[in-house]
């Protein structure tokens, strides 16, 4: 399952987005066998437009990942600092890495 | 330098497009040591509508990439299979796979 949300952050809590963001990442891809890739990263012109591509092994791993307690930290955590969330459901066409 | 590129691909074409970028990313991972990343998805409700994720160990590395043979076939292959294209560039935030 291939993802990628667009998210908007308050500019004047973007530090503190990012902070969050960055913990749930590593801690997802840490601990979660199922949670395949996650890749951040904001717009230059516009660092408080952040876009994330996310792999998960199966839809299943997806529904675990959400009910975590990191993920839910994230997300309870980011709640009044998001200001526009949109996902984006999407296949691979090729997804390379080295 | 990470960068997001946005591709509509004319829809009659995109079988054609799929398999030169198909192609042209399989080359680039394997054959220069300065492209990391290069993934591609496209959009469920918009197959014609692709997003590149591109990580390149340096600016430099991305000059090189534009001028491999394997880059110009594709480019000049798709010129008339893109109907637009916008280049985003971006900082990365946490890029994690596994």
């Amino acid at each position: 399952m291939v993802r990628i949300a667009e998210i908007d952050v308050d500019p004047a809590q973007l530090p503190a987005y990012t902070a969050l963001l960055t913990e749930e990442i590593a801690a997802s891809i840490g601990r979660e066998p199922g949670v395949m890739m996650l890749h951040a990263v904001s717009d230059k012109e516009r660092p408080h437009h952040i876009r994330l591509l996310e792999v998960y092994a199966s839809r299943a791993a997806y529904e675990t990942h959400i009910q975590t307690p990191h993920f839910l930290k994230y997300k309870t955590g980011t709640l009044a600092m998001v200001t526009s969330l949109q996902l984006i459901e999407v296949d691979p066409i090729f997804l390379a890495s080295k």
